[in-house]
């Protein structure tokens, strides 16, 4: 084995995979071997991560591709000097399993998951692109917010009480209660990191008045507060737990979602509002991409349909899988038999999507702030060279999404949403300087 | 051993003792012996549990006693038709030094605990005996109130996320996660049967009207379906899990409490709910203990001022403990620096105890009526001979928690609950056949 080892303490049999190794351990596993065909000399390995944790390999043979991904002790970002448990290849093939169960045909399938290796060989989708890229190119997908809500609503409602008796919940929660180190990630960068001082933040010239408002901001900083304590203690659901256009693939026809490995029983409205944040923040940066203005004009309305469709249609089919399915520990339907009864339940179930709502609002705004203000920024943005442009684009989004955590209340549905975006997008805002 | 074996599937080593096999048990364990002191023949050994789970043995000698608590393989109350898992000795344990830890002197002193035999040997509470008797023979306890709010607040602040880092929540999530069964118990006897037909209920004859009207009502069920979800789904700090005046032991100058077997890590308002619910019970119940109609005006008082005084006190001292020691990750010190950022965090530290006194009362609600609709009655109400004297307490509570679990944000403070109960104990309720 060629492998280097880690400076970073490891368990016994880990490695670090080159191609070299990778190519000797994928030989003996005969699911994988399979799906690749030849011979292991034919087989052409490329380490392709161009994410923030992991090495990802892509393994093609006569007859298949195969996606490796191996995680490392540390952050590939930071490097050694940000440790991060291997564990979280583990918490990740358990989520691939459970949401697959639940909304088949919308994840990766699993070739082999090897523990001691923190490593997981999955279906290598092609021709997906990361949607991100897609965004940036200007790129519509019709079929993508019918599947992502159905990604979406399947596992929220399936791995909740009002699918689950309490106990199986607890079992998640249990499952899932080790991934303490992805989830402290969130809730430094996310929730906390953006709001104060710190080595990790940085932002486009321009912003310093904007990233300074917001943290003297005390109402925002009181409502990211209460929002990271629901990130904490509220396990409603198994989320995804990262769900941003970086984990989505697309063709035009298919979504996959990926790389659920910050997965842990938590609040619906954060996997929802991850997802909501990066379609407003890729609206916001259309102002770079676009090759004169207005010519994203109808992308940009795409782009709010979008978000208007992806939440209706979570709305509807969670709806639809409780009124079908409700057989879990809350709301127990013995409690619900007569008529009456029923529409006090369906009244219910509005009152609850509404909770979701405004959950979902209020994490959409934290992503989109962490985005701008935090460490990891994403190249929607990041890919305009024009500071100034960019930081345009920037400073709308903070406006938007400062209002919508604040005032979240104010936005009694999801046209009032988009609506407010469009409206802040012909904004003149003031840059440092200007 | 003269220990006789269960029918139930145990783990091997374990036995339902009886007097003569915990002798020779005790006698190998020193810690115990030694408060025992002489030889294990001059101990006595009696069987004195009158609780709904376990056995529970008085070991007296020479030097001192010991209480000793053996779990049993079923629910005592009901018999070996109704398992239940001996792990309820390993999580009371569990809680027992957690809250100790953070309450000292409020709790029972562990002398032993073996697992194997599911078994505890604590302190010996002498002369305090348990509070429900003591309230139904019209006791004052002076400093109930200071105490027990103490134990309320010093364990849930800091088994919360506002004094524990979120790993350090979710261990403990993990830790307590195991014990669904004793949490099915009150998921099902407290949240749900109360509220529809089911073979567990009984009630007070000339109560049929009142049941029927509740097992009807919507808006109640809805509003127990929502407490219901919150029990399960909102780990907010580690639980005693069934806190009536029947698990607070007392003199007139001290308050232990014991038992906390069904602790898991769920809603600050249920404990608190579960305590002012048992105090509401006992003072609707005076009515049936009082030697001439008014005698027990004074204690009735009492029972409210020292209701007020309980959530005063825990307000004041969750408070006090968030202001000295929030360096959980929730609401992160590091955010809220300037006067102004003050400010807001004081604001909202008031808001997050509207939230729990929100929770409290709903669940207190939840328990006055399952003691008089469910399973498991108390005897405050139990002991009144007189069915119509017993149903007119009971008609008289069911209204009160009916209210103030429709209407929970109608009470805008302690002082309008108590208000509320005095008015109605005022009332006088229809009963069947009236």
């Amino acid at each position: 084995m060629g492998a280097q080892q880690s400076a970073l303490a490891t368990p016994p049999g880990y490695a670090i995979h080159d191609a070299e190794s990778l190519r000797t351990a994928l030989a003996a596993v005969p699911d994988v071997a399979r799906v690749l065909g030849g011979s292991p000399a034919d087989w052409t390995i490329e380490e392709v991560g161009d994410g923030n944790l992991n090495l990802v390999f892509i393994v093609r043979g006569p007859a298949g591709g195969t996606a490796v991904k191996q995680a490392l002790p540390y952050v590939r970002l930071v490097g050694e000097s940000w440790p991060l448990p291997l564990s979280r290849a583990h918490y990740e093939h358990l989520a691939l399993r459970r949401h697959s169960a639940l909304a088949p045909g919308l994840t990766p399938e699993i070739y082999h998951y090897d523990a001691t290796a923190a490593l997981i060989a999955m279906e290598y989708l092609s021709p997906h692109i990361i949607m991100r890229h897609g965004m940036i190119a200007g790129t519509v997908y019709p079929g993508f917010a019918e599947a992502l809500s159905g990604y979406l609503a399947a596992p929220l409602f399936g791995t909740s009480a009002l699918a689950l008796p309490a106990a199986a919940c607890k079992n998640l929660v249990a499952d899932f209660a080790g991934n303490t180190a992805l989830c402290k990630i969130t809730e430094d960068l996310i929730f906390t990191e953006p709001y104060q001082i710190a080595d990790n933040n940085r932002w486009t010239p321009g912003l310093d008045g904007h990233a300074a408002a917001i943290r003297g901001d005390g109402d925002l900083k009181l409502a990211v507060s209460r929002l990271k304590m629901r990130f904490m203690t509220a396990p409603e659901a198994l989320l995804h737990g990262d769900l941003h256009t970086g984990s989505i693939m697309v063709t035009e026809d298919e979504t996959r979602i990926i790389d659920p490995e910050f997965a842990f029983m938590g609040p619906m409205g954060f996997d929802i509002g991850a997802v909501i944040a990066n379609l407003l923040l890729n609206y916001f940066s259309q102002i770079g991409h676009e090759a004169a203005p207005g010519a994203r004009d109808a992308y940009r309305a795409w782009i709010l349909r979008t978000i208007e469709a992806l939440w209706t249609g979570f709305q509807t089919k969670f709806t639809a899988a409780w009124v079908a399915g409700g057989s879990g520990d809350a709301y127990p339907a013995a409690l619900f038999t007569t008529p009456a009864d029923r529409a006090h339940l369906a009244r219910e179930r509005a009152a609850y999507l509404d909770r979701v709502f405004a959950d979902t609002l209020g994490f959409a705004a934290a992503k989109m702030i962490r985005r701008i203000l935090g460490l990891a920024h994403n190249i929607d943005l990041e890919w305009i060279e024009d500071e100034r442009v960019r930081a345009t684009a920037e400073a709308r989004a903070l406006f938007l999404a400062r209002d919508v955590m604040v005032n979240t209340h104010a936005y009694r549905g999801i046209d009032a949403v988009t609506a407010a975006a469009a409206r802040v997008n012909g904004l003149v805002p003031t840059l440092d300087g200007a």
